[in-house]
């Protein structure tokens, strides 16, 4: 049997941790393939594992391509890519949900502790405060995909009162679950932290704007994990230069890395995190991308395929 | 029926927002009781609700007295008071847990994903880092009572690498249980982030010195949310200057509070709450206490006796 050719199109600096990892995973899920980040022949390349930061734009010349399985969870740069014509495979990876879980509940945390009064506290203050409990303290998670459902479930745990939403209707335990336009706004008012995590999609640009923030309770906090273009960011700026929202903790941004130049930078109620959130991490995403080869080669449906009508 | 008199011997200041709610309480525990912070006679006081900074610390003029009922968790100021000669209660207030339970987690989670570097970032540096995921980092927890216990439930929850450590063999879910001296050295070489919570004791007395910090790994962590003198000041000072220890994160320490002079102060691998890990929230304390009053007029055992050969 001639091996599946899997060409690696990730960033080429991330190719040497991936290729011992990625060869393995490939040889346990009883796949014999050949990956590489080049193939002479285009033609010969049954799976493209893709990044948008790699080498590759142009799909085309890999004329019997099976499918592209995406390197990160977010799709929006391949998604709407002319040349995709195959299946399209997110990354859901367990240790990238794990390490977005971990973001979003030290962040929570952090805010609903003000931890920084400690990590910035001056000598010699001694000034105790205490702080509602978790059960006082109101969540909401936009976006209830993979990664929006563990991270509400993770707080959920820790006693947050936690809502989610999301633009079709889902049921999660522990969970107020809102979805549509009117959900929105009904939870936004009782809003004391928000966690971004919806897809970027044409729907969803700019989707916290000045409308959405002046809807929100004031001193709430906003967390974004999910995607840069969720965000209107000359109305975030006016709500934290008002003061009306206390804080914004931003890991992703419109364009990355945030230029210099950018009032985000210096302004004392943002905190950068620079795309760190979820980190795809060879361990356990190569895992991920062998199983989707090895059911396309058993001819079996892939693992978290792309609706290309919704982006996502 | 006459009244049930409990006297409330907790700091003044307190009194205001425990009156309407501990009052509450008794009466929905079903007791006829009378609360105040004084009566014209001691002998008519059937139950003292104690705190160490409050007015008492001779409790001999109640004669009458049938039990203390501690408004704090730790009961080491009490204990080993002489006049104390009827049973002891100490504070197991669901709030009190909870709250133990998120500043553990807040901070264990801060030094996991080293949040400080965000905090403290200087505009327009954009430099990521990859940290390894909750399931490669190993946490233990020092001294499994109520707090312990739910503290280390917590982490596991959070996918950690959670060991535990008690005095008498215990048995949790999820995480790996050691006991006695052996057990102590044994997960010490293999702790990155080190929480105590272990009760003050004369046994407790300064365990985490230098023989403890040298037993860690470099770059290790610690945490103390329990009792101030649990640590050896000088040893973990010692072990910060040479680096050997990377942070401590201090809530509690043996003056309280902590003197402006205190190197703890101004040490750059150091930051410190001001006693806030967990405090006594009014709203869920009192039932604690009205349960151990109904307990007590009906001739029922109370909850959270303290053993006082033992110390807690």
């Amino acid at each position: 049997m001639s091996p599946v050719n899997v060409l690696f199109a990730g960033h080429p600096d991330r190719w040497p941790e991936y290729e011992a990892p990625l060869t393995e995973a490939l040889a346990e899920a009883g796949v014999t393939a050949q990956v590489t980040p080049t193939f002479d022949d285009p033609v010969s390349v049954s799976y493209v594992v893709y990044a948008p930061n790699g080498p590759y734009t142009d799909l085309s010349p890999f004329t019997r391509l099976k499918a592209v399985l995406s390197l990160w969870a977010g799709v929006e740069d391949i998604v709407t890519n002319p040349t995709l014509t195959v299946p399209l495979a997110r990354m859901v990876d367990p240790g990238l949900t794990e390490g977005m879980v971990e973001w979003v509940t030290a962040h929570v945390l952090r805010h609903h502790l003000e931890t920084d009064l400690d990590v910035l506290r001056a000598p010699g203050d001694w000034t105790p405060r205490v702080p509602p409990l978790a059960r006082d303290r109101r969540v909401t998670v936009l976006g209830l995909g993979a990664l929006g459902a563990a991270s509400a479930a993770a707080l959920a745990a820790l006693g947050f009162r936690v809502s989610g939403w999301s633009r079709s209707p889902k049921s999660l335990p522990g969970i107020t679950c809102h979805f549509g336009p009117e959900g929105l706004a009904q939870i936004l008012n009782d809003t004391q932290i928000l966690v971004l995590l919806l897809p970027a999609t044409p729907e969803t640009d700019g989707i916290l704007g000045a409308e959405m923030l002046a809807g929100m309770p004031e001193g709430a906090v906003i967390l974004n994990p999910g995607r840069g273009p969720l965000i209107d960011d000359a109305a975030l700026l006016a709500a934290l230069d008002a003061g009306r929202i206390a804080h914004a903790t931003l890991d992703v941004f419109r364009q990355e890395p945030l230029p210099k130049s950018h009032p985000y930078w210096s302004h004392p109620r943002v905190t950068i995190t620079p795309h760190i959130a979820s980190a795809t991490r060879p361990g356990t995403a190569v895992r991920a991308i062998a199983e989707n080869v090895r059911r396309g080669e058993a001819g079996e449906p892939l693992l978290n395929l792309v609706d290309r009508t919704l982006g996502y």
